[in-house]
């Protein structure tokens, strides 16, 4: 990491002034923050891009719990502005090498009947803003509660917005498109009932990332950066006067957050942009977490790996081992309980799926339901559900582990809370040491159901602070993670990049039991959720009908199979699972094969085209290598897109191979009609690519050695 | 374990029936228990002495949350009774073994409209009753919360009552005497704002065990057996019937207890007799709580310690290194602070504090203050406090554990949690970790504070299973438990011996530096708090008055010395503490003596005599000997007390050695007043004892040899 030094640092002595304002630009002068101390002393900003006043005056401070409000009677201090152009690399990511360029202001105030120094702490970015406060040591401020953040967020007008109903125990909603005056967070939230634990806050209240787009072209994402000891936030949404204003998860007692000075919050982001492929592209929430932590980082490897799963999720499986309802996790003989015959977890399913990984060049397997507990574990605010270390009696954890390692296949570990969290910290060392005595180096957690510390929220401060420490225990263990239910993420991979993804959003899950995700669905997650950090979205469903199971049974996955290949490339992981079924995939071998070859961790992305709800087009090079990859997805609307290939080195030679929707494909009728060709491209080619209704294309792009052009045609550009 | 069969096994298919009444006696006869189902099908009990009814009709039931009361519409399934008398062996004790004698009824009901099965089961001894709920394994019922418990307790008059006020956070009250309808909890909680974390609950609300005394002459203790997975209770008072009903401890969401069947709730227990000392000698909680269920007791040894601790009570050190605020757990470099000079836990007091208990034949040494965090330790509701194996820069453990393994003495590890125990359950196993690695076998925990997870109380069920969570990981570990600030105890060391000690109630450290404990205050212990087990008061201050120290100071111990050494009998406990310094000990050798003979555990105990909040002389045998220890205090008022010695074997002669208050002694006026006196005693020797006003006398009863016996004189009874 380098940095390019403090360019200039001013401090005015100057206790008393009336309105003063305080000015921040962009590096590329585009963007410009203005912080404003008022007549009473009240504190707030604006975000401008030229005439456009993107954030209108925005209030800043807090409630505290009975202590005067921080929210006026602040006087100057003083203020210092640095410059910071520098870049750092990536454990793993989008891109090698990330640009990490702002101008920063810190602005010093004091309130005057308690003397008490707050610190607001900006960061401007070509794309956007981040900012925070801090409170540092002093004599007036030690141990102090939050109850309110009164920062606001005023926009400009009665934007689109893409949003979830604001709670703090689930993001698992699907996205609503509506104006903000048209948000009704409980009326959407009611639409879900297929969500275990729901919780909706308020009617008008939306969850954060959040995409705004202005009748204007501009596109807005509000989130927040560096979630740590501090509670997730989440907007009050002003329906008359577009002001969002920031709600907090509290704790069973309401507080929102316990803090000690010195100390600051989570930074505020609004990620802004008239071209919707820069919002994909930002950085901004990356830039504003601590650099990784992790000293040793060449065991962090990103893995593709198949697992015993989505058997559980359309019936072939369970996860329990009898259906004994009547089990305690201390003291029930597990032998003596009767086996219902479907148990998924056995060892000879799990010999099956390592042969079939390595067969197919998969890092792991992934063994859910082979911990005793399941017959009782979900739904009833049980504390002692699992241990995470004793296995079922048909599951043979040295002889999976044994017939793993010879055939070079990693297990991945397996830890359901089902919220239990005090019973899960209890056991977590014992769990550890499990799983470095079985040489185990990755784990998918798992938070279904209401929390333990009962009245805790998943997004509250306590939770925040559980998700890290697990992050920090497996880390300093070697131990790679991927959080199922946890909170969403705000960019903390950069700081713990052994966690390589969570869920923390509507998985593909939902398209196996339940009404399922809208085709629209993975052309948004990109523009919000993922804007904090890799989604283990589990795509790959070739078995796109669950009458294929069953007849009686109606849902399905809502794209076609093509698009579930291109989600590899749109929807970026370093932990990516090739979800369905090991016989889905033999009676598909020519598509599957673009998953075998697609990679999970990349050189350098080009977001191509974009625009959330509608389509997203995105090419990725390979981690150390010259292929490309590309992935088109489109929403239930069938579309053509036009994909310049202009990344490609010019002059060189490269093949194409397209895995696209067939002729007749749509997400409904023929969701599994696919077609594979290849042709000759390069720098100059322009892909014309139709994508079917909830359709995609996935594509692999490699330097061409001189044999394999034989025979095959060059792509010919629409109009040439 | 001798077990004396079901007697006789009563079945009654009778599914609807008026106004039932199910009797069960005392072994001999003398208490009878009436359960009835009344015409509502509402559910009541009654205990009868003759044709005194001790407590009269009194409902029984629940409500759940979510679901109809269980409280009425009840029919009548079964009953079936049995007799248990058998005699069980204490791993430590007031006695050797112990014998269970009672007759057994469970009545077995169901709930007509929701078919809930309810048993209520009762066990009579001679001296009381036990009862509790059982909800046995069914269709009707799984998972269910407590939202009241309606069980009452009508006594039948407005008997005088030795009560703490309500408060699910604190024991630490002196006792108030008063009639049930002077109760005023909330003034006379206040008057103790020296308790750090005080929550009274209600005016009306006080604590178990709570002792009553009624006008015909019958002392009755209200408590609780084997409090597990289940909050604890507290009684609210009715002025005017004089019903006390249960109020149980919330968790932050106002649920009381999280339940699933099968389970049952602790037993409310209520010990009668028109003998004080029938009160003491009861057996009753020890009996209704399980066996022991650590398999090898062997590791298991009572102890008798000293320790690095009265010195912070009396600021000759702090717990502390340095005066430093700005401390962090995770962070701070502990040798850069600036060392505040008083300082308790250095190796080289650890060294002295060694050589003084090798010296003087004790057991242990506790050190408090050997690990990083006092420095912001307590009152902020911190979590991260302590890690519990860090110790301070100038404490060096493995010179320290090894001086202590030179001198046979063992050191007794410190865990002060100040109420965050989500952080220890987290660091446990580390800890424990740490105490095995350096031979650790005695743990002192503690709770100062509020709890976190936030909004728990520390006798909520989730803290009632933490500390049995905690006893239970130190008997897996060999490591024997002294918990300070805990629930108040139930007598759960019969099942897990390991449990020594609880602190639980108002110690004598609160001589140190509060209004401190009146002088009645250890005749009230043993008749209340120590019902449900031992505690750790901290015997043992010969330096009464704390001017010695400094002479602004005006608190003192509210004994004489020689009451100090009588409580040394008084208080069982097997985990006894020599609380004062080394140097108060070496100015008083004579006196020392007596604590240095005294043993802390018993093969026998005789309750000679005792009047609550006035008076207890108690004579025991030590284990696995032939010598008797007798203690006798007085509250306020001096008293002269006939002690029989008929415990001794007839025609034997013995030696007694009398610690007792000088001529002049008084708490306030002369409290180190003592003297020392040998005589010659036998079976039928009536010792005439005075005690002073806060006085006492210890003394030890040896068996004498021929050769011992020149030149002393028999003890003369009085009037002979």
């Amino acid at each position: 990491m380098m940095k390019f030094g403090i360019v200039f640092c001013l401090v005015l002595v100057c206790l008393q002034l009336q309105a003063q304002q305080y000015i921040l630009y962009s590096p590329n002068g585009n963007l410009k923050c203005s912080l404003q101390i008022d007549n009473a002393g009240a504190l707030s900003y604006t975000l401008q891009s030229g005439n456009t006043e993107l954030i209108k005056n925005s209030q800043l401070g807090f409630n505290l719990k009975n202590a005067k409000p921080l929210k006026s009677d602040f006087v100057f201090v003083f203020t210092d502005t640095s410059v910071t152009d520098e870049t750092w690399n990536t454990v793993w990511g989008e891109s090698k090498t990330i640009r990490n360029n702002y101008h920063r202001r810190i602005l010093t105030v004091q309130q005057k009947t308690t003397g008490i120094i707050l610190q607001i702490e900006c960061k401007i970015f070509n794309d956007g803003l981040g900012f925070r406060y801090l409170f540092p040591q002093q004599d007036n401020l030690k141990y102090f509660i939050i109850s309110d953040e009164l920062t606001e967020f005023h926009v400009n007008g009665n934007h689109n917005a893409f949003w979830l109903p604001g709670d703090f125990d689930t993001n698992e909603y699907a996205y609503t498109q509506s104006r903000l005056s048209d948000v009704h967070a409980i009326e959407s939230a009611q639409k879900y009932p297929e969500i275990a634990t729901r919780n909706p806050i308020g009617d008008n209240i939306v969850q954060t990332p959040l995409l705004l787009k202005s009748d204007d072209g501009w596109y807005m994402s509000i989130h927040e950066a560096a979630l740590v000891n501090y509670a997730a936030m989440e907007l009050i949404v002003d329906k008359q006067n577009f002001i969002l204003t920031t709600t907090l998860a509290p704790d069973a007692l309401g507080n929102l957050c316990y803090l000690s000075a010195p100390c600051s919050t989570p930074w505020r982001t609004i990620i802004v942009s008239k071209k919707a492929t820069d919002i994909l592209a930002s950085r901004i929430i990356l830039n504003l977490n601590a650099p990784c932590v992790i000293e040793n980082t060449t065991w962090i490897k990103p893995m593709k790996f198949i697992g015993i799963w989505w058997g559980m999720h359309v019936d072939k499986y369970t996860w329990n081992y009898s259906n004994s309802k009547n089990i305690n996790i201390e003291t029930t003989d597990w032998t003596s309980l009767k086996p219902n015959g479907k148990h998924g977890a056995t060892t000879e399913n799990a010999m099956e799926y390592i042969d079939f990984a390595a067969s197919n060049g998969f890092d792991g397997v992934l063994i859910e339901g082979w911990n005793v507990g399941w017959e009782d574990w979900f739904g009833n605010w049980k504390e002692n559900v699992f241990d995470f270390v004793t296995p079922y009696p048909d599951f043979d954890v040295d002889a999976v582990q044994a017939y793993a390692e010879k055939r070079h296949v990693q297990i991945i570990m397996h830890h359901e809370t089902s919220g239990s969290v005090t019973n899960y910290e209890r056991r977590l060392p014992a769990a550890i040491d499990f799983m470095k005595a079985h040489n185990y180096h990755a784990v998918k957690t798992g938070y279904v159901g209401k929390i333990i510390p009962r009245g805790e929220y998943h997004d509250g401060q306590w939770m925040v602070n559980h998700y890290i420490y697990v992050a920090e225990m497996f880390a300093k263990n070697e131990i790679m993670l991927d959080a199922h239910e946890p909170v969403r993420p705000t960019g903390l991979s950069r700081t713990y990049p052994n966690w390589l993804a969570c869920e923390a959003a509507r998985g593909n899950e939902f398209n196996a039991w339940s009404k399922g995700n809208p085709p629209e669905h993975e052309t948004i997650l990109p523009f919000t959720r993922l804007l904090g950090g890799p989604m283990d979205y589990t795509p790959g469903i070739f078995q796109i009908k669950m009458d294929y199971y069953d007849a009686k049974k109606t849902t399905q996955v809502h794209t076609t199979l093509a698009k579930q290949l291109a989600l590899y490339v749109t929807m970026y992981s370093p932990f990516q699972m090739a979800a369905d079924l090991p016989e889905n995939y033999r009676a598909h071998p020519d598509a599957f094969q673009f998953i075998k070859d697609v990679p999970v961790d990349w050189d350098e992305t080009k977001y191509i085209s974009a625009e959330p709800g509608d389509y997203i087009a995105i090419a990725r090079k390979e981690k150390n290598g010259n292929n490309w990859y590309l992935g088109a997805i489109t929403d239930e609307n069938a579309r053509t897109l036009n994909l310049s290939l202009d990344f490609l080195d010019s002059g060189k030679d490269y093949i194409i191979t397209i895995y696209c929707d067939g002729e007749t494909a749509d997400w409904k009728n023929n969701p599994m009609d696919y077609r594979i060709e290849k042709y000759r491209v390069n720098s100059k080619t322009i892909l014309s690519q139709t994508l079917a209704p909830g359709g995609g294309a996935a594509m692999e792009i490699t330097l061409a050695k001189s044999d394999e052009l034989q025979g095959l045609k060059l792509y010919k550009n629409k109009g040439k």
